[in-house]
């Protein structure tokens, strides 16, 4: 039995609490940390069987009982307390993306060098049943050599425009996922970028300095061609989509509903939207990436998403950021590493 | 070129007229009678290229030049106007039904024997992309034995409860397309019949004698089972769907729809309803129904569907009414031929 | 916290170990019995949390910790079980059926009595996501007034003939679920019903004294016509689709797949075959309807399923079989109880 | 009647032959020229109902009896050809491209310059009921503001190397298509085009000094982010999809197929494949293209694509070149016309 603890009891902190106690096996929480502690949050962990809360991180580096730590805290704080999780000898679980800063990941994987111990990066979604089953499909040579990969991904509501300013921009907070997902389904790095982006949805995004909309080339070392779509505003809803053509077929990827009920009626036959956001969408995922977290732990194995695959989607955010600043293709060799 | 001439200038006939005339080479028409000829049929005909309207459908039986009649007249004129034809040396098409009673459509068999004329009944279906693909599928032996049949069959409007009384009954006006389509899929006859049904549409409907919603259970020569389902009002629209089910897998049909378009929005994703009734749904099953019959006559050969595919519906029919009646299964040997 | 004891350590008893040990927060299972058991369900039983396993189910009838009774061992010992545990002052949760017989069901009501103890029966389909949301829709008033209701219910494998002869027959084995599914979607009992059915699958099925292929026609109390389909064999899968035409409209659901993953080859658009068989696609309807038993304990509340809606379902039944050998359609109010 | 003629029969003017001799009814085919006419295309045109064929297409420029010209010829004739028949004072309905030269197509705008004539292109996916129907929605305000669009062009099989070499090249013989669909959809012109692309389907179109395989993003004058990608093979036929993603939603179109059945069996859920090429895909939309650019001389209305429609598609081909040239994203504004 893994013992872990959770630091940042936000969001996703409260999603690894629920999935770790409901829907992993092998692993117990024995801590959860979080500066801004409260009642309710408190009152949360208990319910999920969680003894031992804290306003202080420390209390989870420094126990020697602690075997592993998920960061699920801000993004600034990922890579520090990283590096003084794995200097106290404990395994990472690091929410994505390690850092916007490349020369702090490099860092991180520096502390990492010969400790042994285990890193992995939140990418949930390479966990989804549909996006495995796409990877899975396309390694097995089911499409042959891949030629086009695309990548839809539009969140059903924009961030505000004070998140929008502290999240390093569209390409590093949401695209980042996507960046993730092409170097999965396609099976390598991408080589260069071209961004096409504008701001459709909301003018205060555009204000804060970033962009809403986007469409992203890429060439993949593979020779494939990729593009990714992203919007951050869909009205009908979370739209997650793949496809990956080759040369002996296609596989797609269509988005997940609550149920498969369809009503004809005197308006059209109408079927239910996506699930409406990533918490209904990839619920399964958290809890299958940490289960193999663990399992890596257990078995002494890599982790499935090591710190080079934290790093790479950084980098192509980088480079997607300098192809619309320079109106250009951008090589990802141009980015320093 | 086979020359015909079409009896009877109502919706069914010109149908008939505008698929000739556009869409089968290989005849053309001569002479269109209809009783109640007014002005808009003739300019109607004329539009289609046909030089000569009559009132008196004798001009198209007494015309030497003329190879063959379609008879589109009311449905009590079906198997006189038949037998009629027969003696003129006509080869005929004749709408369904070929006559509601039985010692009828017995009497124009008899006509037929010996001419060596062709004899088609118009159970259009037949020729529908979807349900030939299906009735292919099951008789080149993609499903294995055949073991559940189920026909949906719904009309996006009732009849009028005047057109119900002169109809013959639900049976023998909307399901004999049904019973036609189970023989046709199933390769066979059916040999019982049960019917439960019911009057939920309309009220008027029942007044009048009839019913207005039915399940239909068929135990068929070939051991397999059989349903249909029947309504007199879907306000989706016009639902024609089959699925036939065997031991080495299923095959189904889905509506066919004016576009592929889907609209995603926020109250759900809308798919179009189907092709409103059996004109746009149906109307390339005409065309190539009279395409077949004609070719029948041109290379001699037996025409796809004969009387007694004009009959064995008219039977189900009969032994339907009976199961109501009688509320219980009749076996199709019970009703006298 | 409620804590439970389960009874039957099968296939079944072993859903709801994994169920309520990892998805109901508010039980525990405290002791598991079953008389066959050995070394694998023991450690089965230990990776699920429970300390206690033993043979003798009195161990849990007569221990006064334990407020909950789950009866998952074979149909002949339900209805005992249960009026054994209800005179222990034990909540039951009872696996279908109750029992085949229907005076043992009213010995069962007797017991409860007065008692206001909470009984529920497991018709789990009723907790799927996709009846759910059809019934949900209907009882909403979506489609009008229901007028044609349509159960598709196949299983991809057919039982052992051994299966065969102590399961009470395809209808009180199998259909019953499709009995319960009909009255929950419907909202209402039936009064009529025929069966046309047939031993198409395996004629050891036939010797056994069974039917593994039926059409049941159905008139149920609002009015509406319902049809079932079975077969004890689809070549695809699990085939679970239900259907719900009324006077506003249709609601249908489609199988549940691993993956929406699609692919394009040369031989044709493929999709994923339906979720293999029960446990793989009623998983979560497990966890929620004992969540629901949990709930009604708690609250003191009714079951969402008492023992009259595990009647019903044997009655319609024991109708089905006599419409069977009298080939003729049968009544419910012939059904003595 | 419009009496029209044809020049060049072969694929593409055969189509028209078959489509306006059973399709168009308020126009007849006079003469059908071909320089290379042989007995085969005297016979099929015989049977299309068209009396006369010659080799010297001056036969219909010069025949005061014919109202319109067919242009169905080889590319580098479109624009001679089109010049001298509106110098005759011929109605042109001219086959895409008009001209890879765009001094050429000028000269056509010339030669139009208050003549009245009508001119068409045939850029017939216009009038394809799938792209109508997108066209349709957008332009009723129901995806509110359009921001990506996407268009998948791919072919069933790839043309012979030396057919490439004669094309102009895959952004003016296939991607012109496209081109044309994207400014239809969008309602408005390109501003600026970017190409990534690859050799991936055969070395020999490489060797040809051409692509087969790229991704076009393309900046829209009304700020839409749109998106083309092309294979000149997929093995699964040919893919026609287009989606508009706007403020209030999206639409989305898919392939056409023959049937709608799907076949369940052991290796999936089995749909059929798209229609094989353009001939099957887009048969009817060569028909209403006809229908319209006679009704427009009849009516004496502008076509629905007239030269500038031609000129459009030219200019982003030759952009979209320049783009993988130059290796950057290319204004529309930096091509001379």
């Amino acid at each position: 039995m893994i013992k872990v603890g959770i630091i940042g009891a936000g969001r996703i902190g409260k999603v690894h609490m629920t999935s770790i106690s409901t829907r992993v096996k092998d692993a117990v929480i024995k801590t959860v940390a979080d500066p801004f502690l409260n009642e309710e949050t408190i009152a949360f962990a208990k319910s999920m069987g969680v003894e031992h809360t804290t306003k202080d991180y420390h209390e989870i580096i420094n126990d020697p009982e602690i075997d592993a730590v998920l960061i699920c805290s801000s993004t600034d704080t990922h890579s520090p307390i990283s590096i003084e999780a794995i200097k106290a000898g404990k395994h990472v679980f690091c929410e994505k993306p390690i850092d916007h800063d490349v020369a702090r990941i490099k860092e991180v994987m520096e502390a990492l060098k010969g400790t042994g111990l285990k890193y992995q990066v939140g990418f949930n979604r390479r966990f989804d049943h549909n996006f495995e089953a796409l990877q899975k499909a396309v390694a097995d040579g089911k499409v042959g050599k891949p030629e086009i990969i695309k990548i839809t991904s539009r969140d059903p509501e924009p961030p505000s425009p004070e998140y929008v300013k502290v999240s390093g921009g569209m390409f590093l907070d949401m695209t980042i996922h996507d960046f993730d997902m092409v170097r999965y389904l396609a099976g390598c790095d991408a080589e260069e970028i071209y961004v096409q982006s504008a701001v459709l949805v909301d003018p205060a995004i555009g204000q804060a300095g970033d962009v809403d909309t986007a469409l992203i080339t890429l060439k993949m070392a593979n020779g494939a061609l990729a593009m990714i779509d992203n919007s951050r505003k869909a009205v009908y809803g979370y739209d997650q989509r793949a496809e990956v053509f080759g040369s002996k077929g296609m596989v797609q990827t269509a988005n997940d509903t609550e149920s498969t009920m369809v009503f004809s009626g005197d308006q059209g036959i109408v079927a239910e939207k996506p699930l409406y956001f990533f918490l209904e969408r990839y619920m399964e995922s958290f809890s299958r990436e940490v289960r193999l977290f663990v399992k890596a732990i257990e078995e002494d194995t890599d982790t499935p998403l090591g710190v080079m695959d934290g790093l790479k989607p950084v980098l192509m955010g980088i480079a997607a950021k300098k192809s619309v600043e320079e109106h250009r293709p951008v090589k990802l060799s141009e980015i320093k590493f």
